[in-house]
């Protein structure tokens, strides 16, 4: 044996989106690559704000004795603080640094989450569909994530989390604005949701409500709702990844719930989980860089016009689609023929329009576009579009 | 329940090294840091050099399109076929960019080559004393780490790794140079190391050999050998935390050897588990960062010195250690009273020194002192010293 057995399984597993990004850089090489419409990746293509470009040059010739090195695991005092602020303003509730934990992005502050709350076997709900990566995340743990339905437009469907809730479960995980259908949950709906969990916990063990919401920053129209609020036993997990472009340099953070009545226990376990997993500390330099740009965004509107371009986009091709409230996807219904999300996947991809099957997901007979490409490329792809509904039978 | 029952029990057993720091801090707060000779941590002090300072400043100003953006969960090419060279430089073997995995430090590279070639139940054999946190690495993919005894000059008991090897071992973990005790393994050691392990190899499972080996660049007058060369199955695990000073950035690399036989399944394997592990990809700007500075690394010679002035200050005092090879750390030994090594860092905190019990790596008797401390710090620390082994009784 050379590799793990549940690596080599993971891996054969994975090949789809795999497939898919090889099957694109060959595409690409074929026929050019702008002559391929690939909208398989979720990789925010804005540039960093201003600020932050400014901030980094300041940053790096200030050389700061020290600033290079370890700090304590959690991060440095002063930027905890300057998020604070931040989560307070988008929250709702009154943190301060001891409730703030600096991470390596979500996706390290997501298993270092659940690595603190879970015991081996227990269970996190999450509704369908959901971020591809969630379930080896669970897994890395032991965790067994449990999937409960969406409504018709992709909404909470409160009764469905009410009926997975059980003695195993750890924790409910939702995603707003969501990877992959851009739904925004209403304060209603979360309001509903933290009423059912607290009629189960009354029954005994207490339940976690996490929120991964790296695509908060980006809303079209709409106030994504303060989550924290919602519910005392509440966890924030997100990242700079997508609202100062900077997913390269994996930077995020962990917020808890002042409420939550262990806090400080819970904290120092998360803190020994990002330590003991690896990540030791979020990179330092960026920690201070996004310590000064709490206000700072990405330009939103640039992403709001490719929304409106694509929609109109699958308008004139005839394919049904959410309307994304948020984040940059758009998650399609695949044309009725009887064929799979994959066979349309394929099918599209003769027509040089790359997208990634709603299985991925959890959520066969959907397909998603990420517009994360220049409006340009996305009004070019009308044709092939309408083309390839036209030849799809 | 708040947090999963493992962590629980984690935090209380890591209390050892927490208190000491707490502790440290209660002390500093009371009669001044410059009055606390601590040597409890082991955080590089010394500066990054100037190259670092001026290509980060560089690349700054550079603000290249997409540079902190995704790249391939692996790295950028450019940087690992940078690296390449440098690791053939010093492993003895010939590897290309797709033998080299950036990671983001040396703990995020174990916890991936762990996680990617071990089932649960398997075995690592490890030699003691050893890093501290090796037991959790191990310990978060339901791993076993099995301590061999070393010699009594802390090389490597070929004799006690070939005992502990069994048909669950699916490694053999070394540091060289070595945290806690300074040591450097020879050639002839690792050579006898490989020929024990090819042996067992022979009856079934091929065994891997791992080098963590971030120390390597820090050495006394002698050369640290090559590893990769010695065995074939082998992976070696690096960072820039030491050699450049910048352990806060979490920026290292994961090289595998060229004479793997099933070499790219493994680093897809290893690839995978960095993603799902939730580190993604090692930070962007400082891969392109390390990739222009293969050749650089922190002024070795302030360690030197720190290291002789310390050797006169326990000289001085009385106290037996093992003379360090590399690294930045002294392991001394407990003069005999018949009490222990923690009740001697309780006595040395008495008279404001802090060190780490050796326990806390698997040597009880034994002290580890870090010097990422100022030399003049060191030297002032005489006094004190004497006066703690004199009234240790």
């Amino acid at each position: 044996m050379a590799i793990s057995e549940s690596v080599q399984k993971a891996l054969a597993g994975s090949s789809m989106i795999r497939k898919m990004f090889e099957e694109g850089l060959q595409l690409k090489k074929q026929y050019g690559s702008d002559k391929v419409f690939d909208f398989s990746l979720g990789n925010p293509d804005v540039d960093p704000p201003k600020e932050f470009q400014d901030t980094l040059v300041k940053l790096a010739a200030k050389n700061e004795k020290g600033s290079h090195g370890y700090m304590a695991n959690a991060g440095y005092p002063f930027v905890r603080d300057a998020l604070a602020k931040k989560i307070n303003r988008e929250q709702g509730v009154q943190t301060d640094a001891s409730h703030v934990v600096m991470a390596a992005g979500a996706a390290a502050g997501l298993n270092a989450v659940f690595k603190a709350i879970c015991n081996p076997g227990d269970e996190i709900i999450v509704p369908r569909p959901y971020f591809v990566e969630y379930r080896a995340y669970a897994a890395n743990h032991q965790i067994k994530l449990v999937e409960a339905d969406t409504l018709e437009n992709f909404d909470l469907d409160i009764k469905a989390i009410g009926n997975a809730l059980n003695e195993k479960t750890a924790a409910v995980l939702v995603n707003s604005p969501n990877n992959p259908t851009g739904k925004v949950y209403s304060a209603e709906a979360l309001t509903s949701l933290a009423k059912i969990i607290k009629e189960h916990n009354s029954k005994g063990r207490v339940v976690y409500l996490i929120s991964d919401e790296p695509y908060r920053e980006i809303a079209y129209g709409i106030d994504v709702p303060p989550f924290l609020s919602c519910y005392d036993n509440s966890i924030v997990v997100s990242s700079y990844s997508k609202n100062l472009s900077l997913p390269g340099e994996r930077i995020g953070y962990i917020a808890v719930n002042p409420a939550i009545s262990d806090k400080d226990n819970l904290i120092n376990g998360i803190v020994y989980c990002l330590r003991v997993l690896g990540f030791v500390n979020a990179p330092a330099l960026m920690q201070r860089i996004v310590a000064e740009l709490t206000e700072a965004a990405v330009d939103i509107d640039i992403y709001a016009k490719r929304r409106d371009a694509f929609m109109k986009v699958l308008d004139k091709a005839g394919i049904q689609y959410a309307i994304p409230e948020g984040a940059f996807y758009l998650f399609c219904k695949v044309p009725e023929t009887g064929k799979s999300d994959t066979e349309f996947a394929d099918h599209l991809k003769k027509h040089l329009i790359l997208g990634v099957p709603g299985s991925a997901f959890g959520k066969p007979g959907w397909l998603r576009f990420a517009y994360c490409v220049d409006e340009k490329t996305i009004a070019a792809s009308a044709d092939a579009f309408m083309q390839a509904v036209e030849s799809w039978k």
